[in-house]
């Protein structure tokens, strides 16, 4: 599983350069059922002025309108950066049961983090549908994206 | 001030009602500024077959569009139910400074509130720009809206 997680992980880290190249922060995620990626999405903050429109978020809000229930419960989200608390929540209320990350919160923006103080794991892990959360995975090139971006 | 978060909670109390007649779970939220309504918003999530778009959520995008960051900073947040760990970390992002409820989420669905056992306070009381929360006001009232619904 860890040469399949590198390789869906690497997906969503082309997907942050992307979102970087369009004007937005540095964040990628995906969706993969069944070994396919079914659904993508990148952070779009600045182009949609939207503080809402993290990489995850515009991931599930798509993937809710489109995949069933039951889809949604077979799914992995892949995503640049573990998920911030907001995030977190949409993918609980999406039903989708596992998150896979690369680079760790907290070495976001120095040693801040996202500014609130709960990781994904901290909300998620004993929530009345637990998310597994697996990570970090390439983490070097997923902090890498970072370093070069928060000045 | 009691008086005023009355008024304002009375509103998403309102809101939320339009909410269900509409076909959607009873939530409404409000933005405040200076004595006056900027934003309403009402729970979409059925209608928009978007898990999302829960009320605060929905306020939090409109609002961040149409409204400075130094507006949003002047503004206090009303909602008829204290807010899901998502829409608490949308209101962080968003730059809100401070939440006041009605319902308390651990009267929702029997005691399990949102099915993740971290409140709005724990999230962003320690946070790096804290959010005040103020509540539960008229708790009865909003307690109402979902002892008729959650069947």
């Amino acid at each position: 599983m860890t040469c399949n997680h590198e390789y869906f992980i690497r997906q969503t880290l082309q997907l942050a350069k992307l979102a970087q190249n369009g004007g937005n922060h540095p964040f990628g995620a995906l969706l993969e059922r069944n070994g396919q990626i079914v659904v993508e999405a990148e952070n779009t903050v600045n182009t949609d002025r939207d503080c809402t429109a993290h990489a995850e978020l515009n991931l599930v809000r798509k993937a809710y309108s489109e995949l069933s229930q039951k889809m949604l419960s077979e799914c992995t989200l892949y995503t640049s950066t573990e998920p911030c608390p907001m995030c977190a929540g949409a993918i609980f209320w999406a039903g989708i049961p596992r998150i896979v990350y690369s680079a760790p919160a907290s070495g976001l923006m120095g040693m801040t983090g996202y500014g609130i103080p709960v990781s994904s794991t901290e909300l998620l892990v004993n929530a009345s549908q637990p998310v597994e959360i697996v990570g970090p995975i390439l983490e070097s090139e997923g902090m890498e994206l970072h370093k070069s971006f928060w000045k």
